[in-house]
């Protein structure tokens, strides 16, 4: 039987690992020109979680780390600094910023859907819990959606988008593109 | 008597005007630099949408014009080609961008919170009717989100996002900045 | 793997076709005694809609067509017209009429669930889009539910709603009954 | 404080007298034509259903009694028959009649906004308790709606939607017509 | 297909039966020792109601008999008494008891989630119809949940729950566990 | 304008207070018998949370603390556990416990509505970030609503629920009182 598209179990196979998980436990690794990373502790990791609509997710930020601008097309997110100093923003659809300097124990929310950022400005390593309203809330990362999907969005409606020419899109392309390995 | 913030008549003071709108019924006058324009028939416009979640919209495009990369929060969108040809496209949270050339009569659907955007790449006009399950669903225009908001997103957030040098992001705000009047 | 009773293709299988419709481009053709036609972009159609909860359709009138009164029992209408001239109109739960004339690029609503019709008293095609916060709206004719059911609604039922005789009522499920081929 | 549009008490000021009824404790009078009359339980009569989605209602039957076809826009009904024999049935979006005759005891299935009725085809009274998933389900008579709304539903839409003359629908008109007191 | 966990019938398969259920007709057998039983008629019993959102279900007292402080986790219930007369309540969050005596044909509310009771004080036996919001609303009994699980509860968290001594614990154990046979 | 009960505030009187709260940064102080405190981070103490349906909790526990068997009637629960060991666990519809032991950085889930809690084994102080979809999830805790409600649930049920005297429920109500001050 699926729900959702996932598997439910029968109920004499449930057990109690299927409403656990211990990957939040570490630090994620960071190894990426943003210096942060997130990690889901979501529906895919944790079985139990279907149809049930919550989820959490830990994000490592190195000094200076920058977790870019994204939206969570399904969900609120609700954050609690573990370590460390942010700046953390989030810009409605009246194009207003509302942005604040958080630090360890501190709560931040990002209403549903909307543009949002965590910046590490200090010189040590943060990370955040995040809470959201969704079993798999899905993760959009702009810059990364605009200028890495496969096939690429159309040289023109970049250019046109931030009104700079097929060059500066193209470094940013070049920039921005997963490190081959 | 205030429901979903939106006011709910007293049921003798409601009449057919409530439930009416004629404000998609021309082209919008298009005096931007991308060359679009979108006009809502939602709760703002047709009060008696309130708690109903559904919406139109209308949007127009020049002759080359784009609707540049944007979100709704909160709804999917499916679209009806009124008039021309457009290429658009949505790009998914694996950033896969899915794209088709459509024409008069042609649908297309941009599915819940996910970056789409629409472009005439032909010489004549183009206008769509788009439909959403939402009866205030909210636009968030990446570009202008991310380079005009108030006050600004911080520079080296910019920079990090899109690895480009603060000229680059300084040249990006002014182009994309509203034309003072 | 299915969602919703329908199915859910693989990612990795999933084109830009699952969002694409062109159905609607043209008039649909109208061969019945009321002089309407419905066309719709559902899930049936658009298989990527699933679980997305809105949908668009398209209905064409013949000069004097009626969309006899019906219900859609999952879902608020919101049309735009096309073309041409329609009066228009929802009875509520108090029984209250709520009419209009509308004419191209007029938009009305039709609140969930009410019973609703379209007339085109003009002499030339009319046709709207009609947008639904529902990927399969269902819709239910008044006329034709009651009257050509199979099996078909006891006589005593009619006969007491609509407080009329047998007879009569056996003259409009002849005339209401579809024509055999 | 209004939320939904139904007064909120301050908790300090609720009591057990707003989530008490005790007005489905005898049977409805029945003074109309058609032989039956429904009693809510919802939200109008016991405050402290507001938000919580869910009501009961009474329905009463005189022998011969009919509860006309009609919809519950907001709705699923389960009924539960306290007394007495009746011949319920619902029409599916298929034109598809699913009847049954139930009995004291019996529970029986009207799914959320399709065409329902229950006919007393006994020479007893007959009563059942509705259960609804929703705190006002709201009711829509479908003959009273077409041919005693105000203001009336045109003539042209009634002769052409039943294919008969304008001197049955004012026939019809006339009987289903409010009594004048 | 499965749709929810439950099967999803053809069309064409589907007959009143799955509508229907004549198990509330008649009172529960009671044998065990707080002297009431609920049956269901829900998504269990009633393949019809997958996915409509709401069920009944009959609860039967004798006399001094008790249907003990439980919950529904995805339900708000509304009963209406069949017969005999119950002292029915419910606690809030805030630990306010909201209770009542009802008598044959009262309704009262036991809202979403809240632990709640009804007893039967009288001599004669007693009856309930309950409507729920739900279609399989799931019942959690306190006593038996927490003194009665597989495995057990720890006798830790019990002793300082209820600040008893284990000797107590085990002998509320004992009389809880279900009978042998 | 109030949404939900809760002051909707103007757009323009929006700030970034109105999405944040410092309130979880230190461990609460624990002055009660069970030797465990929660501390919300909902609507209550956050007003940009309104209609966004999520929140967060930290709740500590003193050595051998115990969270006592509890519900929220209106959201699922996953904890991230901040500091310490704990051993955890819920109880199912079936009276199936699901239990584990969790140390810091471990995530576990308690489904909806379900009777849960945690207790501190060990000779350290615990922690946990909670979250929940819910903006107010609300707290039932069993043994404090069965035995300390105003005005109190009547002995006879207490009695019959747990199978005891009513000494024994005098003794566990004296027990459970909150401490005069």
């Amino acid at each position: 039987i699926k729900v959702n598209g996932f598997p439910c179990k029968d109920e004499a196979n449930v057990t109690e690992a299927d409403f656990f998980y211990s990957g939040l436990a570490n630090p994620g690794v960071i190894n990426n020109s943003v210096g942060s990373v997130a990690t889901g502790a979501n529906v895919e990791k944790i079985s139990g979680l279907n149809t049930l609509g919550v989820s959490l997710a830990r994000i490592d930020y190195a000094p200076g780390g920058l977790n870019p601008p994204h939206t969570h097309p399904r969900a609120t997110e609700i954050i609690f600094v573990l370590d460390g100093e942010l700046d953390v923003g989030f810009i409605t659809t009246s194009n207003k910023l509302f942005s604040k300097a958080v630090k360890k124990g501190d709560v931040f929310v990002f209403p549903r859907g909307l543009v949002h950022f965590q910046k590490n400005n200090g010189d040590k390593s943060a990370s955040v819990i995040a809470g959201f309203n969704s079993q798999l809330p899905g993760t959009q990362s702009i810059a990364a959606t605009l200028f890495t999907s496969t096939p690429a969005v159309p040289d023109n409606v970049l250019t046109k988008t931030f009104q700079i020419g097929t060059k500066e899109v193209d470094k940013i392309k070049n920039k921005l593109a997963p490190k081959k390995t």
